[in-house]
């Protein structure tokens, strides 16, 4: 048995958000809300910024009902960051900082919310909280719609995000071949290293509405073979429907995505800031085919659609952060909350709470595996489809007031001491 | 008490497919297999082509079940097209060819399930089989996402793609709101002369999560003055969320689509294939502001989203077909189902059937009364959100599979003599 340790709990979101890393903020937020341990919730507004900043938020004083709604609020409802900490030997400002603002509001605990960078940010934080000796738990609570997370069976927001993609898929499948005449649609999806939301699409193509051609960055992309795999179904069957990963390049590492434009920004990761890859490609196959053609780019729809969300996903992510808060007072520390797959006595899809190391995730990825892609490298094999589908199963019954869906408005009061 | 008619009925659907133009075939093709003047029914593949063509689909030989989940089922199952008849006095070859097949297959009922073109071929059609004796009754069963049918006061499909529109743009107002750098997000809405798509981001508005400016393209547009309001905006908050309709237009005509690339093709009724104004609209705000940017077109994800369907919009669009076929038995023609709108005792939205000679309907346009746009012509008076409300209500309950809608799957069984 720990020691008992009492304080305030710090809780940030930091990345790109998903349909329900408020669930997992709720999680928390309700967990620790309820725990006798934790004086008080913090939440830091956009992400480890609030807390450089001095910008705590009170969940103490949000009303109970409005938090609730955060388990089906797309976004990150605290506000989020992309900040990078550097590392403590080469400036330690920061982490001095994060040091002051902690003794400042007594906190014990600190939640953060995110994928990789923040699980980073989580490990670093510890490591010098520890090092200058105060008492302080951290647990790194997992997000990422792109479940490219090392180590974990999958990621809380990525099963939200392949039902929307898997359904506007089949929807868009549907829509267009109503003519009688050729057409040619490029579906671009997030995934900038890893393929795990394109390969979702193929969950349509299983059930008879979905692309003829799915590619991962995984592979190599070919234009060539591309093209001649696109100009055969399409003369074959008079339509196609093409889904790619906005990260797909050729052999030399090479976006494709910069076939149409060299100029690509970077953000503070130094991660490319992509787009414009389906209009490219659907131009490609217009002048070798002549047909009709249409790009369509899901972009933040398929990250924030909130309204099509998978109930397994909701659930999961509300568990991860309600087992990260009854782990932390109960004397784990730097550890993130992985999932584990399992299946009851009928074989029914479970999943299980497995503890992380957080040196262990941060800035480490996890990628489709290469046997799950087809050998020609433009579609996807039966095993992901097994993978995926237990994860999106359900749909959760959201609040809607006058036909639009009822989303948490916080009431975010400044913490004062 | 009009003669009755017995004989095989036609169903056809023409023009770009919605959510729920289904639910209207549907409401057409169980009415009449239930009806006993109604002796075969038959869905025209790809519109008034697959009478021309003799491809009729004998829809007593589907699936009951199946059929019924037409009622959920987006874009057209029988298959569109955008085909334009001649004047009869012009060229009457294609008249000759529907009166033939219509005798081959003793056709007494057609019904025509599309927009303001699909109402000038119904028309055209009647009109040569009144004028050669050949007894025929015709109905037009409306549908069209732009909502621009002239003398009904709304058209299935547009309430479900409004729903949608107003959904996405809550839940992309909150994740474009997460990091606390800057950002502009531009939202490209479907509706070439008819603002009604666009005007419904407003509803967002409305409950706190929408669009600051709103443009539609029954007022001109001004660039210097769009670029002054958002660059205002986001002054102010640091974020500006902006939604134009694809047809936004300066005061010369000249769309604003074609800033950006001065070659649109056009379809086979003179409508220019639009794209790009998003793009086009975000780089000229990136260059005024130094913001990021992000343009987001809802493409054909808005006239196909089934899984986010208005309940109230699918039993309407069941309805107008149901009555399409009641009317014509009981010897009614050269009709379209419209909706007048009403009150209960209780002041609670009704929707009451009106017919429309189609003559009048037939190209004729309707667009968003301009005193519904507020005066800098930025965004979007209450009386639309009390005229769009009502329609946007409920949520259909539809099947799913694996997680993944169950959509129909029609066999399609060609028809013989």
């Amino acid at each position: 048995m720990s020691e008992i340790l009492k304080g305030a709990c710090v809780i940030g979101q930091s990345g790109g958000p998903t349909s329900v890393i408020n669930a997992s903020a709720y999680g928390v937020i309700r967990t620790a809300l309820d725990n006798p341990n934790i004086t008080k919730v913090y939440g830091a507004a956009h992400g480890i910024r609030g807390v450089l900043d001095d910008n705590l938020l009170d969940m103490g004083q949000e009303d109970a009902n409005e938090l609730k709604l955060l388990l089906n609020t797309p976004s990150s409802a605290l506000g989020s960051c992309r900040y990078k900490l550097k590392d403590s030997d080469v400036d330690d400002t920061d982490y001095k900082r994060i040091l002051e603002i902690f003794k400042k509001y007594d906190v014990r605990y600190f939640f953060y919310n995110g994928g990789n960078d923040s699980m980073d940010t989580c490990n670093k934080v510890s490591a010098y909280l520890q090092q200058v000796g105060y008492p302080c738990r951290v647990m790194g609570v997992p997000k990422t719609i792109d479940n490219d997370l090392w180590g974990t069976d999958h990621c809380p927001g990525y099963a939200s995000a392949a039902k929307y993609i898997a359904t506007s898929c089949m929807e868009i499948y549907l829509d267009s071949r109503v003519y009688d005449t050729g057409m040619i649609c490029v579906l671009e999806i997030m995934g900038r290293h890893a393929g795990w939301l394109t390969a979702a699409s193929a969950i349509a193509t299983e059930y008879g509405m979905g692309p003829d051609l799915v590619y991962l960055p995984e592979r190599d992309f070919d234009v060539e073979q591309f093209v001649k795999d696109a100009k055969a179904i399409y003369e074959k069957n008079g339509k196609c429907l093409v889904a790619v990963s906005e990260g797909i390049h050729d052999s030399t590492g090479k976006l494709i995505a910069e076939y149409g434009s060299e100029n690509v920004a970077t953000d503070a990761f130094g991660h490319k800031q992509l787009g414009g890859l389906a209009a490219t490609l659907a131009n490609i196959l217009k002048q070798a085919t002549g047909a009709k053609v249409r790009g369509i780019e899901f972009s933040l729809l398929q990250r924030c659609a909130a309204h099509c969300a998978s109930q397994v996903d909701i659930e999961e992510s509300f568990m991860s952060g309600k087992v990260a808060v009854e782990m932390a007072v109960s004397g784990v520390s730097d550890k993130m909350v992985g999932f584990e797959r399992a299946t009851d006595e009928n074989g029914k899809y479970l999943c299980k709470i497995k503890l992380m190391d957080l040196k262990e995730v941060a800035n480490a990825e996890k990628k489709v595996p290469l046997e799950w892609i087809n050998e020609a490298g433009n579609h996807i094999n039966r095993e992901f489809i097994d993978y995926a589908l237990p994860l999106i199963q359900g749909k959760h019954e959201m609040e809607y007031i006058d036909g639009v869906p009822r989303f948490a408005k916080l009431k975010k009061i400044r913490a004062t001491v």
